[in-house]
């Protein structure tokens, strides 16, 4: 065998990003490899390297471990590991992402309603909006549309964002954190409005005024939901827009986004 | 050796979470008791296993992957492989964060002048607002406070969320999206306000008056700092909080939150 070299891709950064599968190389072999391409990285100044190890490559693990590489991040399939091998430079290595996002909708009907759930399974909170965590590739209203669908059967159309509550640690993970964006939504046919429950995640949903919501006891209906009711009648009866979604492109940059912008 | 089973701590939704710190086992051993593990788990109705590697057992991750375990998230020193053992149930795990935060900040002195930067790396952007990644543990004042002093040397308070831009998919991950809100900031002191670039990060740093950037070309200052620009003058002719912080307490649930509301 010649002196092979793992062969990756450079960045703008001077990192390189080696991935297993286009690298086959034997568990016995692994190891010196390594080693010959650590040093001639070294020797051509690259800075970051990252390891991509996916199932079938997973004997990579333990070698990359032991020559000083670090976990970076995970998703189904692959894990991410990097190593920085400039020792007179800090370490600028991008992190990867730690915020969960989650998003629920007030939804009030013609009658002044609003759509009302309990939960089936975690501690006891009463009645709540509908809501729960994003999907990658969901944008905040398609989130608050399809967790509202799942949970009550009812399909909705969003309006605008009256509150975000930040968490910047949750017990969950270590250095993770929490965004939870709350929507007004409106039912997308008055006539189709009847609640159907999802078995597996909610024991109960209805409608209620604004009357019966106020009649209930603290713990049946928490503060933060009462404090989430109270904006919304506030955004409601403003009159105006509120933290309104619209869309930016920039088609020369290639680019699309969502831009939420108080009015 | 007695019938070893690996021991872990249940939680509410039927799973099991095992520290191999908590269990230590030879590689030779290992693929026996996770068969003997997995054979009671499933006996017991153990729906979800969660498996916590640290970097010292990296070892387990070929066995794990060898068993059906799929990769789920990594930190620095360690890497988590879940198992969903029911066979007539749909796997209900949470998912990890997937969302980067970043946040930027639209700074205006009492001369009515804007800060400004261009960044030393990446695509040339031009002129544009400082900001950056939050870290964890930190709310988005304080990623705008943070960044904005590391960019431009000038501290600053936070007064609100003009604009949020969240984009779903970024292209350095798959799955990933990114969430970069730009706050209205003041400066901290009026008189200490000389900018002072990062030579590491910046290439450039001064304060501007509104004429001076419309009179840029559009290569140096974009449409979409131009749009930040024009939410920010409306924001301050308006008079009011915009998308505005209150802190939010629940003592009893030893909770807090960070929660921003459209006035």
């Amino acid at each position: 065998m010649a002196q092979k070299i793992l062969q990756g891709k450079e960045d703008i950064y001077r990192g390189i990003t080696i991935w297993t599968e286009r690298n086959p190389v034997t568990p016995a072999e692994a190891p010196e490899i390594l080693k010959r391409s650590i040093e001639q990285w070294t020797a051509e100044n690259v800075h970051g390297v990252w390891f991509k190890v996916v199932n079938k490559d997973a004997f990579w693990v333990t070698i990359l471990i032991a020559n000083g590489f670090e976990f970076h991040h995970a998703q189904a399939g692959y894990v991410m590991l990097t190593k920085w091998l400039p020792t007179n430079k800090t370490p600028t290595l991008p992190r990867y992402p730690f915020t969960s996002v989650g998003v629920g909708g007030v939804v009030m009907n013609s009658k002044e309603q609003f759509l009302l759930i309990k939960e089936k399974r975690g501690i006891y909170l009463g009645w709540k909006f509908p809501g729960g965590l994003a999907d990658p590739n969901e944008d905040i209203f398609q989130t608050a549309k399809r967790e509202i669908f799942e949970e009550t059967g009812v399909e909705t159309e969003f309006e605008t964002v009256i509150t975000m509550r930040h968490t910047t640690s949750i017990s969950s993970y270590k250095n993770v954190g929490d965004m939870y964006f709350v929507c007004a939504m409106k039912p997308k046919d008055e006539n189709k409005i009847e609640p159907k429950r999802c078995p597996r995640e909610t024991s109960a949903c209805q409608w209620m005024t604004l009357d019966e919501i106020t009649n209930l006891p603290s713990w049946e209906f928490h503060r933060f939901n009462k404090s989430i009711l109270d904006a919304y009648l506030h955004w409601k009866q403003s009159g105006r827009k509120g933290f309104h979604m619209d869309k930016f492109e920039i088609p020369e940059l290639r680019r699309s986004w969502s831009v939420y912008t108080a009015d």
